[in-house]
């Protein structure tokens, strides 16, 4: 088993990560003295398959689980659900020190962190991430979040887990091209912060891709440090956290230009990945070596990396543009001069998307 | 014009009091370098009397404000409204560095309080409150909620506003039973906290009631710097911060009980201090002499005093059970031993009813 002790002070809190490690929530949450009644927040995806044994650690450790399951998917994480969410808190007679645990992927994780940041003005909040995207990206940020028709994430909190178990196991059921959608991060984490992650995962892409629990543990290991590096450091110099945006900004909008429907996010964010390389080569940052390397990478680990040709680059300045809500003409992009090395360039949306025919 | 610091680490904030602070509301934010459009929250009675000063002081500063009026009244504190508003602020263009001004009551505060803690995470806040109620309990301690059908605040978060202005020109136009139902939040905190508050306003009471600008301002920074020690203390030693609730048992219980329409909550928590006093001299630990003060001055000022005969001590037991959501058994009543001194009480509600007919 591997732990990562992300450091916030009196709100820091542990993540293990290991195979099997779901079946200390009951122990764990006992040594946390919480209240004997707890909601076990799902889907209806993961829950057949991982809820019983949330609950047997639960029950072992004298609490009194209750289930509550949403329908899977990314179009329900909305306020009706989120109303139905603490309805259903409120029926199980939830208090002050009564904990949520998610149990499921980020969509899970966003509304049942936001259902716990809110309820009685806050209430303990456990991850069990089950989708290698939440296990290396929504395990550290303590980012919650409600969709609104307006915008994604547009309503949500900070609120920091009291501990995260990420039960590599889980990862043997997660859908296939949900996994490698995963790898997209972790490939991220190495290309902008971490040259030995980036090799680690060239040299060991087998054993990731065969699940391989030793190397999966340490993978995610060294993400969630990472993350947790920066999002403390954006604690004392805002704004540093934004380079975990690199491939988003042409990821996003892919996403929104085939209306959620053509790519996982994370394929969307490996396209967007590979654009900023290229871009990032093009304005003279980084090497072509270096573009190579990225764009190999993600081919070998099955993503998709070439811009859709179907896609015009005026759509794509529009769809920037909408993404990026809070700016003013010019967009911070983020680019990297080598791998594990960063940089903002301030950019208009149409410069961008210039690069899309390239 | 006064001024309380209230010191929470980087989350600190000042409490300004005094006539027509309210005009300073633009030059704050300035001060601030929050984004140019700005949410002034209200509802539709404070709005006509004060919304054009502050949208004045704001475009005087550069800001572009936007309306968003509720409807008055507790019973509006719902989800529905609170759509409303994230609908109205969406359309009103705010972004991750847009204040939102809540400019009224209790409700107002609550309302666009746990908003601009959930908007994009959270964006600047700042209070006006424009009650005496607000202005002396809801400008410090940062809690922030909506009513569900289940209960009050039952949903809610902890928000430190980014400034409080307290004009204290805007109760002129406080309807003059408010006024007097806040007066009762004013002596109880001299009774719990401060036997110089309490000798102040018993020998002040004649200036406060006729709303002496200069003994107002004197009389709310006291409260304020109170509530703020004791919210602080609160953050080392869990739990004082109920002592706030002094009178609040029983209050709570009469005013569900006469379906929130006999008594202001003001107004129910004078008969509630009153009960808690009786039952702490009963109790053997105060003496008849402080209880005779406690419901002289509540009464001087035009406050209830006396438990209403025709509720019975059953049914109170049962609303004070129902209020008490999270506790087992016994209930933490807080008590006194003399003006300015408190001590908790584990009572079942049985045993509080009790005290119903004397």
């Amino acid at each position: 088993m591997q732990t990562v002790r992300v450091e916030l002070g009196d709100r820091s809190y542990p993540i293990l990560i290991g195979p099997g490690v779901l079946a200390e929530v009951g122990d764990r949450l006992q040594q946390l003295r919480c209240a004997r009644r707890v909601a076990v927040v799902s889907n209806t995806v993961v829950a057949p398959l991982y809820r019983a044994r949330v609950e047997d650690s639960l029950r072992h450790a004298g609490f009194v689980p209750s289930a509550i399951d949403l329908p899977d998917g990314e179009e329900h994480k909305n306020f009706a659900w989120l109303t139905f969410l603490y309805d259903r808190m409120i029926d199980a007679g939830l208090e002050r020190n009564s904990a949520v645990v998610a149990l499921g992927g980020g969509v899970v994780g966003d509304m049942a962190g936001f259902a716990a940041s809110t309820y009685l003005r806050g209430v303990p909040y456990v991850q069990v991430p089950t989708t290698l995207l939440a296990q290396v990206d929504s395990s550290v940020g303590g980012k919650t979040g409600v969709n609104h028709a307006a915008g994604k994430n547009l309503i949500g909190t900070f609120y920091q887990p009291r501990f995260v178990l990420v039960d590599t196991d889980t990862l043997k059921t997660l859908p296939r091209r949900e996994f490698l959608a995963g790898l997209t991060e972790v490939i991220k984490y190495g290309v902008i912060l971490d040259p030995e992650l980036f090799a680690l995962i060239e040299r060991e892409l087998k054993a990731i891709l065969a699940l391989d629990p030793r190397v999966l543990a340490e993978v995610i290991r060294v993400c969630c440090t990472l993350k947790a590096m920066v999002v403390s450091e954006d604690e004392r110099e805002a704004d540093y956290r934004a380079i975990l945006n690199f491939g988003h900004t042409v990821g996003h909008a892919l996403e929104a230009l085939t209306e959620y429907k053509r790519y996982l996010h994370g394929e969307a964010v490996a396209v967007g990945m590979a654009f900023a390389a290229r871009l990032s080569h093009a304005r003279g940052y980084c090497s072509a070596e270096v573009v190579e390397r990225i764009v190999q990478l993600l081919k070998r680990a099955g993503l998709p990396t070439e811009y859709p040709k179907d896609i015009a680059s005026k759509p794509l300045a529009l769809a920037i543009k909408a993404d990026k809500k809070a700016a003013g003409d010019k967009i911070r992009f983020v680019c990297i001069d080598d791998i594990g090395q960063t940089r903002f360039d301030f950019m208009t949306a149409e410069e961008i998307a210039a690069f899309a025919g390239r």
